[in-house]
């Protein structure tokens, strides 16, 4: 149960993909040289597998617990934690003004995938502080920034997001904490916040929580929702701490994964009331916590990418050292099973997901450092259009990819993973999460259909259909069976990709429910589509490669047939999904409620 | 969490899909009227409604626990098992002479799918059971059946299958274990055997043991396993118990699911040997324990229908009573989950899939019944002949099914999902050993290629594609939209069901490898597309009835659409699947061993 960082992959998708050589020339970036980047991805590599991999199995049989208001987090996260801040690795993609090392967003996101490979319980808490960070670095006034944002790129505080309330888990329209004004710039809260990662833990002095609550003049709705930071404890001016705050975890939830990360029920203001400062403007709230979650979306993604992984890389462990049943082709004695064509099966289907959600996601990074770093605005904001148009798919299809990976993790294994003890059904378990938090999959396909499509009528979706043709044109002009397969199936998928934007685009007005109706299958038609399109491009470089006799032809050549099993495994249920979205939305509304 | 058993449908498949008209008319099987079997359902759901489904939660949090070489259950499963055997239901399906009902398989089929959607932990011993006495009455002496069926079929005892070993998981020919003739009859039996299901409990007096084991002269393979009984106390000549056999529980394994069923590790004969009774003959076992494991997989499948109806009916009623945004066609206030299109899209997804899983399950029941009551040799040997080509697909597509239900049941919870005590993710955790237990996937897939396949050059298959067109052209002399699509997703599903058919036939020979590289595909596109059938049959019933004026008009119409929806999206996935088998066997088999 080991993890070995796959570099070789991270650093071909950064480098022939994701274009680093381009987002290395963006103002403030110039520091993420080749070399740099290969150090830096080194050495988080080496600090997750040997200090962070090795706590993820044992923290789940022994979880976070709570006791008395205090969570006492799994044995070593604390150690972890303080060896994880030590290094810089919370500020990596930080501004170096408050100790970031300042790196692109295309540096951190392998960093990130590493990490949560290792542990998502254990990244968790990182990935939350990173949402703090971005909210406060847009939103915050000078002198919030002047007090949390160092100690929160540090790793010296943590914060969190709390927007869940009992009654409004999606539905952020029915938050009911209250926000009272103190006269001193000050506010009170009061209410009940549940699902809070890491709202409780023992790994640093203070935490630092991001609360949606409302001011007493607010307007119903989300319109009336606003930010408040609201410590553990509270911060005096010179930094130190000082009076416990009047926010407390209550309860921890027994969960089906992510066990070691702690999930808290937190009461505000059963004292008297917690003291917060608004972020902001008033009523912005919304706006301010979609910051922190389209970067924590992205991260989940991530997640999904890292776990997928990790439960790849045990899954052919397993099945290079498992020795049974005699080889179909031959007729001597038994064989280990990855010479069985149906567990290869699996592990092709694992990898070549793996590698297509792990480059779509760099591929964004990259889009989302030129987005945010280009000198020209235009380009700024034709890359933000592409970038916030694959965030909900990177959140969505990687995270669902994730649970038919680590299901097929655990068939691998036969009976021995449905024991616990050898560890691939863990990743089964923590995979659950990752399609429900952040925003199910479902939330991501209303951002999809409803911001990210309709509002431009598809225009930036086609536009990606375009480079999408661009690829197919290369294809086509390679020979051979595999250029010719992966051809074929995206040339069909990116026929059933625009087919679905413009039955999107065209029918919300007058079909509503019918087009929702289809909305995850839409996400999952374009994450396959823009996942064969991206393994297509890989295969392209790859084959480029080779016939320029660059050294490690077997990398390369392994990178080809994945992406032709991609094309011919997985892009090959476009068609069906398109189908089912154009024409089956007659059978998804047709029963009444009584009906069920 | 409550069940209710979904008698109406199970009814409706059993009376107008599977024929239980016909089958009544079998000889032996004419106590199985309408009426008769309705009582006997209705007071089957009673059961397992009051008794059995509330057990399965909290047998859940408190699993059956080893110590000192005894298991103590669940709290509530030794009452429960008592009233289970003294009704009468362990023996629905066996000969009244041993102290059965006699009843058909196909009547028997509900009854162990209720049992299973009411708690799967609970419902393996009755499982097990089944298999023993189906292996004791084909190949038991005499004496052994006078011995053992009584007790068996009445509930007084149990039984288990014991093939696995520690180095050998699917291939029993690797199976140690020996059996040594001590010249009186009876064999001393020394060995480990592994993952027992309930191999040790404290609901019965005694557990009846049939084991795999070579004799001294065994030839190796195979081909040299023969079968046992080794009771856990020997039995006297009066029927009353002797000593307590050398045959103990080491341990019992901590799984990811059925927690509360123990799995055991047996140990056999470390002193002295453990006292056993060859079944049938020497150097046969295999071939009987294959008559175990036909019913044995039949009833796995029907573990993922009846647990994929429990996830669903779970999802249902959370999806009426959760409150939460708006709808998106309305602009009043909150509604209820189901009111949003995607929420319905995976109930429809899980609804579907079950009804058609149940559906073709049933159709199998009744084809076995005339396989093996009909007075026609010819008769019975034809739908043998399709019965066992069922089996695999039974077995590996209702399980695999039930891990997309499972996981959708959760999706649907959102974040309580993710929480055990809302006691869906324990449907997620159970499904994943229904895939694997019994032959994984690609050992029913295997058996789909091999045997049931090419060796009849796909005779049968093609058979039963005949008879999926006759519907074809059924659905196309219906008008309606519904039909329509009905029809066009069930003629894509039978050419690409034909396809690869002939493709497995025509290449087996020349590219084994290919062939086995997509052979769980194809079970999988057999499901699809025999589900599909089945639940196009059901949908021209269900016309049938609205239109000749049939009163329970919403049923018939929530079939229809159901059968829409499923033609639709699943069915869709037919030609994709066709794909990637003809197809895709390069990108499964390019990578060399050190390329993963």
């Amino acid at each position: 149960m080991t993890y070995k960082a796959p570099l070789k992959d991270m650093l071909f998708v950064m480098n022939e993909l994701a274009g680093l050589s381009t987002v290395n020339t963006l103002p403030g970036c110039e520091d993420a040289t080749a070399d740099t980047v290969e150090a830096v991805l080194e050495e988080n590599a080496k600090f997750c597998a040997n200090v962070v991999a090795p706590l993820n199995h044992s923290s789940d049989k022994e979880p976070s617990f709570w006791h008395d208001g205090q969570v006492t987090t799994s044995k070593g996260f604390k150690d972890a934690f303080k060896g994880f801040a030590q290094a810089g690795w919370q500020g990596v993609q930080h501004p170096t003004d408050f100790g970031g090392q300042g790196l692109p967003k295309l540096v951190a996101t392998p960093c990130i995938e590493m990490l949560n490979a290792s542990s998502i319980s254990f990244a968790l808490v990182a990935l939350l502080s990173d949402g703090a960070i971005e909210a406060l670095l847009t939103a915050g006034s000078d002198e919030q920034k002047a007090t949390y944002l160092e100690p929160l790129v540090s790793g010296k505080w943590t914060g969190t997001m709390n927007l869940t309330e009992p009654q409004a888990g999606s539905d952020l329209a029915a938050v009911r904490t209250r926000a009272v004004p103190q006269g001193d710039g000050t506010y009170k809260v009061f209410g009940t916040k549940i699902f809070i990662t890491y709202g409780e833990h023992d790994l640093t002095e203070n935490i630092v929580h991001l609360v949606l609550a409302r001011t007493p003049s607010a307007p119903p709705g989300v319109k009336g929702i606003s930010l408040f930071i609201v410590p553990k404890f509270l911060v005096n001016a010179d930094g130190s701490l000082g009076a416990r705050n009047d926010a407390h975890c209550v309860s921890i939830e027994h969960k089906l994964g992510i066990k070691a990360s702690p999930t808290a029920v937190l009461q505000f203001g059963d004292n008297g009331g917690a003291i917060g400062t608004l972020v902001g403007e008033e009523n912005r709230g919304l706006e301010y916590m979609f910051i922190m979650m389209n970067a924590a979306r992205f991260g989940v993604g991530l997640q999904g990418i890292g776990l997928a992984e990790r439960s790849y890389q045990q899954a052919v462990a397993f099945a290079k050292d498992r020795v049974q049943s005699r080889d179909l082709a031959g007729s001597a004695g038994p064989v280990s099973i990855i010479h069985h064509p149906d567990v290869r099966r699996m592990l092709m289907s694992m990898r070549s997901q793996v590698e297509a959600a792990r480059a779509l996601a760099y591929v964004g990074a990259g889009i989302s450092d030129v987005a945010h770093h280009h000198d020209d605005a235009a380009v700024r904001a034709s890359n933000l259009a592409v970038y916030e148009y694959l965030v909900p798919i990177i959140k969505g299809w990687s995270t669902e990819m994730s649970q038919d990976v680590t299901r097929d993790g655990v068939q691998v294994h036969g009976g021995m993973g449905f024991i616990e003890e050898t560890g691939a059904a863990q990743h089964y378990r923590d995979a659950k999460i990752l399609t429900i938090y952040e925003g199910t999959t479902a939330i991501q396909a209303n951002d999809l259909v409803g911001r990210k499509t309709v509002r431009d009528g598809g225009a930036v979706a086609k536009s990606i259909i375009g480079q999408v043709r661009e690829t197919e044109a290369l294809l086509a002009a390679q020979g051979g069976a595999d250029f010719k397969a992966i051809h074929r199936a995206l040339s069909e998928g990116s026929v059933a990709l625009e087919a679905v934007v413009e039955y999107v685009a065209a029918n919300m007005k007058t079909d509503i429910k019918g087009v929702f109706s289809g909305s995850v299958l839409y996400l999952k038609l374009a994450g396959i589509v823009l996942g064969g399109w991206v393994m297509a491009r890989a295969a392209l470089v790859a084959q480029a490669k080779i016939d320029g006799g660059d050294g490690d032809a077997g990398f390369y050549k392994a990178k080809i047939a994945t992406a032709r099993f991609f094309a011919d495994h997985i892009l090959t249920q476009a068609s069906g999904l398109r189908t089912a979205i154009v024409e089956g939305s007659a059978g998804v509304l047709a029963l009444t409620e009584d009906q069920f």
